[in-house]
């Protein structure tokens, strides 16, 4: 995996921020902080919540899809930054597309990248030259614009995932832009971006929201979650998170989370049969595993 | 579940513990500090530790198995204590079998039930009558009885679990006991409590063993544990237990561990399938069924 080297900061003209909820609003409260932007605008399809985001400073005006305001700010801006779900990737990319000059970066921040490129391309065509991908590894339990944080990035990660059709010097750009509101950047390829996190993010929320389902369904469940203590709060702590947010996730990255989900399935099914035939000698050999690791990664963090 | 009224708290005057760590050595505490026992004799099969128990005044006196000490110590006890690991249950009661007199209780404090049943059951015979078992739910990272607190057991859960051949005073004299340490006292059948503690204890340490191998096991690793999270974390915590402990519940607690775990497996298969085919829907109903039942556990704790 590449870490970046730190880049010159650029200076940004005109910002277009399309979804200014709590990821997209933390990265031009940052850039603006960082001085790295002198003018943000901001699209979203809430009037109330566009309206709050100009209130907080997160944009410095918003603009409405399909306005002549919009293909403007779209036609003017330096940078865009997708900031809405990943699911509208393909709708958000068709509207801006006609409208996208030469010189314009595009970037985003979603959670999946091979599904955000294939959408993106099938609606930039040619354009998609000018995408740069990258996933901010950072989060809170609020959301929307006032959730925003100027230093929601410091020292936090932040994955680039270049494609084949990028030129270096807007990667270079965009890790600059990144590197600008504190966060470490790091290069990782689409695919490897995808199985990265399908394996310690996205399938941790699949075994935990069974889990909750499994106790939930079981005839004992009220004394269940009576009884159940600290290990099961956090092992299920993640199974609060937002059911749209993970469907949508669980769609848009479906093959790599079903490679690790069938990839975990066999050792937990390995671990029964040890369980069934009472092979306590290779049990304890996993769990010895399973602990140095959890131990050692535990150390690092 | 039955909850325990208050009971009028017993006096003990001889109390024989075998097994002097954490568990054992806090319950000690706690009664000679609640004035519940006035001599505590401690057994153990390290010199070390014990020697460590009596100066810590988490037994007052050391004695070792075979010696006619022990058996001294067996023959006068009011209550026995079981407290080292469960897998010893048999061959210790087979040691103390000879000797327990028609007045003493026995009781223990082991994380699953039926095993502990059936081994005392074989070596006791009748004297199972005698034998009361409970199962404090509480515990500390450390181990050993420096680690013992009188404290460990304020209003956390104790289960007594009854059987067939108990009487009535002797479960409420063990449950008094345990009232003094400052718990709460449930009752519990046998194979209701190796169920639900498979439930929301077993199987998540299961779980979170065989994500963390099979992550160590993928090509990716160093990556997939370097960009992990908090999630990953809090996920993944218990999988640092002891792997020992862990093996033996999973041996004692077999029958109920596979059939959660398999409940669970099924839960998995089918949000796996639900993936596959993007059957969004049933998905997002799935997730929001698993996120409202974590949230309301969440404030209910």
């Amino acid at each position: 995996m590449k870490t970046y080297i730190t880049q010159p900061t650029p200076k940004i003209n005109s910002l277009l921020l399309i979804g200014a909820g709590l990821i997209g609003g933390s990265l031009t409260l940052a850039l603006k902080h960082a001085g790295v932007v002198r003018h943000v605008i901001g699209s979203g399809r809430s009037a109330t919540v566009m309206d709050e985001a100009v209130r907080l400073g997160v944009v410095d005006v918003a603009v409405y899809r399909d306005t002549p305001e919009f293909i403007h700010a779209v036609k003017t801006a330096d940078v865009i930054v997708l900031a809405m779900p990943v699911g509208q990737t393909r709708a958000v990319c068709e509207l801006i597309a006609p409208h996208i000059q030469p010189d314009t970066l595009i970037t985003d921040v979603g959670s999946t990248k091979t599904s955000v490129y294939n959408d993106a391309h099938a609606a930039l065509g040619d354009k998609i030259a000018q995408f740069v991908l990258a996933h901010p590894i950072a989060g809170r339990e609020v959301n929307g614009p006032a959730a925003a944080l100027a230093d929601l990035y410091v020292n936090k990660k932040v994955m680039i995932c270049p494609h084949a059709h990028n030129h270096t010097a807007d990667i270079d750009t965009i890790a600059a832009l990144w590197q600008a509101t504190g966060a470490n950047v790091y290069e990782l390829s689409l695919a490897a971006h995808d199985e990265i996190f399908a394996a310690v993010s996205h399938l941790p929320h699949v075994l935990a929201y069974a889990l909750m389902n499994h106790v939930a369904d079981s005839d004992l469940s009220t004394d269940k979650f009576a009884m159940a203590g600290a290990g099961f709060r956090d092992f299920t702590r993640i199974a609060a998170a937002s059911p749209e947010m993970w469907r949508d996730v669980c769609l848009a990255n479906k093959d790599a989370i079903l490679a690790e989900l069938d990839g975990y399935l066999k050792h937990a099914q390995e671990l029964r049969e040890m369980i069934a035939v009472e092979n306590s000698d290779e049990m304890l050999e996993l769990f010895k595993k399973a602990s140095s690791k959890r131990l050692a990664w535990g150390k690092e963090k």
